[in-house]
């Protein structure tokens, strides 16, 4: 090394400590410590960054708990606005308890050499405090809430298409076991590193892990259940209560600037947190302006619950690929979920099944198009898979505008394989409910209302007032407002 | 130093730099500079990392206020809806003026021997801008802010318990008063370097400092004030909107993730955010489940405000103790709050005092009880006291399971102390505004409801008109809806 | 170097070290590595830093657009309200599709050299991921999210003065306007190196760059729409849902600690973050208090929506100086603009002009107020211009208080030029679409109220049933409820 190059670098030193000083003015003083640092010490502040990102964005993901449980109450009728309230409610509780137990382990324990699931981290305490999550800056306790906070988003999905009809029993034991052996063995396959990672399927944030996976189990469980009493097919009951519904829309937009950005588990790649925040905010945006047009031209009204709907079937559609292409590609996938997610709520409605809240329709059918949408427009060498899987990080190929087909067909496979497997334990899982009669409540449910029934209480007693057995003529269903209505 | 060992070092330095830029694809470019770092360096980006964390969990801290807010209009009557919207949101802006007036040099300033309370940081300002918080590495203003949301949180809790009845002047005098002696005082023993944390009393994030404070204080608000006109005893009144309470509810949760892994007070020690974190999530879970299972068994209906107060009750218990005990401690203190805060609301109601949202039984009660369990379950050797108090951090004790008896004859004598502190100065301070005839609206204002009387407004006027003077008939009691219900 | 020296450091460090191990307790472990660090490493930090505080402190204003959306919402009359929470939802999303076309490029990209807007920086995308911002720690897209989440703020100002009568296409196409050409010029001469910038105009975080630009065009869009149907001047409307208007200005409030602290952008000087965050809550505190007191004095009743307005007032008013004062100065302008804010109002209502939730009393007037505060209070030798502007930082002016006039000279100039642009292009903005008959909603519209006319629907159906054309009387003006009440 020259004399000239360190003093070279003397002066360059100076001028930026001149320039920092400079900028940043009274700094706080502390104990000057001139002693060299080591990577050790850097290494030990990445671990605080990264940790302080992933939670941060996790307490945002957790809050999108309560973005639904306002949308869903928003959007259905008031007779089953405190059975909705009270089921996105119980279900953080519920998922939270289960996770712990089992859940996690099985999707982010290490795996059994099959691919299938993991088999470690199961109840995991203060000897995991310390324990870094493989080729992460986080702790396992880390990464374990971060996790929860998505495992309790895709059981929440379920809950909105199995509105207003649902036994409450039945509600807490498909709840649970969602979170115990259907959520996680999808995501230990795509990103415990199980064997869909292993075949190259992309899904940076969640579009099949948690969207498709929700979506498919609410489309079983709508279907199973049979349509709420009253229902008119071919007419939307109008929602009971907009401003919750916008609320809703508006927290689950908040909360997933958590739940995209915070899927880099880390901000050791501050420039791809910009690629990520910007495409996810462009989805929601082009969604949400293509479906309130769509509407528009086919009813000549201005709809709201469409611009709701839109936004977040482009906030699902861009989940998956957010990280792997450019912008413009972001607003495309974005336009064509708006219309999607209108085009497939028709589809199911003429389906005679119904979801009072069209969350196929958002996250099943827009978890799917995200999915396929990265065989398109995926740019090639981005990073494949964050740090995500255990497996470590590689490069990514592109999508067919890029010259490369096999991407699209590893993401079909991926897709499918999800898809076939949530349809059948659900299928199972609401059927084995069916035969213990916990699946949908019974006649008198139905009748009185399920707020009534179940819960014994009413939304907004003053506006309506809750069933009284001992009242003259409230039995007859006439007088049971907006039910069958 | 070996040419060898530096040679090694290269070899290490360079594998890492490749796995990096592996692992994180494109990075953002800057001026190149291979000057050695210092430790000043190193502990610059300390202070920048601990004053984001204190800062953002701090926020959230903040917008529980909008969660009491939400969460007390949504379980009282709607005659009083304006009122307990206006005394949770003018309480933030009130605290805020006294706390830094006064409140925060009583709680933290540096103690004047007597270990009673601080005497410096009255009026903060720029001069404390670079003035490191001892044994910190946050400035003192930033510990002035988190500690802020701290406080308005504690004077909120006692709105609650005195909803629907109290005068709007004596609520200012009083918020005033809970935020200038009361509370500081009680975080000066524990938090501030005081006689109790002398004494080896642990409380993490504030079930004793936060919650028995406000909860003492509002069963003697509620006591001193009398039952609302119209309560009937042992009959709950119906929540006016359960939409409202459980966003408050889930706002509160959300922001309990600022109050315990915040409480750390830096990202130091990334492995005890996590296991924070763990535990404030299942004892929220395990609250919640008890309660609604509890509650079940009772009346036969899965009650949507069990669920929301066994969450809290839950978060409440688990907030002393969260930084020192095994997640599976927290699931049993979570399960034992979620029936607790149920039987204390059994005994208030029998003891005729009328808290119309289960303060005194979420807070109070469960308040207790988290101080208590850290000396059954604490594990030995975690973090006493965190880097909280000003004479530095010490190992904890164990709890009784770890064979150490003493623990919880202190933890028993600072719930006592604090108890007994908060019991009498607010006997004292309710007392003073009786004589002032600024405790309780007049006979007027139980007569056409307090939003009326007050504050001359309507919560939802479609749904309730306010109250006419002018009106014929609408001065006969029976008129004016709800109150008296 | 002496050895005496090195000895004395090493000492120094091992104590650190110890009291950091004493401190931090238990801590994760890592791969050890005792490399040299460099000052690359340490801005590499830096960056993660700087990148994870702009992110965070961005979506929480982003948040604000539901604070926006629910306190407007409950302001109005029941009959606009799905109006109201379309328009506010929907801003989101047409900002950030204009904005990443064109808003950010006039705004923060380079100047052509005329000192009027920036030429660079349209349609970011990949290319810009590792693109650092001139002068500042973060990259070019992370400017462009956090500045999105402002841009979106300043449109969404504009709905609330003329709520309840806009033609909806109208309104997108005002709302694309604002985002393309007035706000971003406006952002580039203060904030992005423009000729008011170097003219040494102080807006820390957008007094004038967004709340007075907000106010001025809200107060010619309301003034050229004309009254409401119904409108009684000199009385107020009774907000129609004060648990929504409260719920929004506690989710502002809350996300004004984005706003406020998050325009540090970056880490980099914690203790001015401190101090930023203090006089903001400071500043919200007395106008809160100022306002309520005020009203109180006027009419005999505590004011609820007089307590949000001056929160909001202070808040607005503390934006610009918040950087440059003392807290007791933040405790000063807080209590004029809590003031201002209703003699603001007045003064609206007497001009006859129709802002149905004082818009420009809270935004224009007091961020008029806000940025002329600075010519008083500013303590000299404070960072001029954040680390915002391209051109880079300097020190600032003192103000009156400190002997200093011109400041106060140079901030009027800055103010009345923002307000006569904003005035200008808006009336010829909204004469534009007057022309082409896109400002009002026809007399229909006005008849059968908004919601039903452009969106064909009720916010809640249960309290307020929508129109229905077949209904035999339903088209008597007096039918309609609410409606010209």
């Amino acid at each position: 090394m020259k004399r000239q190059n360190r003093m070279w670098r003397k002066v360059i030193f100076l001028a930026i400590c001149t320039v920092v000083l400079a900028v940043f003015g009274t700094q706080l003083s502390f104990a000057q410590d001139a002693t060299a640092a080591t990577m050790d010490d850097i290494m030990g502040l990445k671990v605080s960054i990264d940790t302080s990102w992933v939670f941060l964005t996790g307490f945002l993901v957790f809050f999108m708990q309560c973005g639904f449980a306002m949308l869903e109450t928003g959007l259905i009728r008031q007779t089953g606005a405190v059975n909705a309230l009270l089921e996105n409610f119980i279900d953080a509780g519920l998922t939270a308890l289960v996770w712990w137990a089992v859940g996690f382990g099985i999707a982010f324990g290490a795996d059994n050499g099959s691919g299938l699931f993991g088999t470690t981290y199961f109840f995991p305490g203060m000897a995991q405090m310390s324990e870094m999550y493989p080729a992460l800056n986080i702790s396992v306790l880390t990464m374990f809430f971060f996790q929860f906070a998505f495992a309790a988003t895709a059981s929440t999905i379920t809950t909105g298409a199995m509105a207003e009809r649902t036994d409450f029993v039945g509600d807490l034991i498909y709840s649970a076991l969602i979170a115990i052996f259907i959520y996680p063995v999808v995501a230990h396959w795509i990103w415990g590193g199980g064997w869909l990672f292993s075949q190259g399927v992309h899904d940076f944030a969640g579009s099949t892990v948690v969207h498709t996976v929700g979506g498919v189990i609410a489309l079983v469980g709508a279907w199973m259940l049979g349509p709420r009493k009253g229902k008119v097919w071919g007419k939307v009951n109008p929602p009971q209560n907009l401003a919750l519904a916008t609320l809703g829309t508006m927290i689950l937009w908040f909360g997933w600037y958590g739940f995209n950005p915070g899927s880099t588990l880390g901000m050791g790649n501050p420039g791809l947190v910009g690629l990520v925040t910007l495409n996810t905010t462009l989805g929601a945006a082009a969604g949400s302006m293509a479906c309130i047009f769509f509407v528009y031209f086919r009813t000549g009204k201005w709809d709201l619950p469409a611009a709701l709907n839109g936004s977040l079937a482009g906030l699902v559609a861009v989940t998956a690929p957010c990280a792997f292409i450019e912008p413009w590609a972001a607003v495309v996938i974005g336009l064509v979920g708006g219309i999607l997610v209108i085009i497939a709520a028709d589809l199911v409605e003429k389906a005679k099944i119904d979801d009072p809240v069209t969350a196929f329709a958002v996250h099943g059918a827009n978890g799917i198009w995200g999915t396929l949408a990265i065989g398109i427009f995926a740019v090639p060498g981005m990073l494949f898979a964050g740090p995500y899987a255990a497996g470590g990080a590689m490069e990514g190929q592109g999508g067919l505008l890029y010259g490369n087909a096999s991407l699209l067909v590893t993401q079909l496979i991926g897709s499918a394989s999800v898809i076939v497997y949530c349809a059948v334990t659900s299928v199972l899982m609401f059927g084995l409910l069916k035969v213990i009669n916990r699946l949908r409540v019974n006649a008198k449910g139905d009748e009185i209302g399920i707020d009534n029934y179940e819960h014994g209480m009413s939304h907004m007693p003053d506006l309506l007032p809750p069933y009284d057995a001992n009242a003259p003529v409230v039995k007859s269903p006439s007088k049971a407002p907006a039910v069958g209505d």
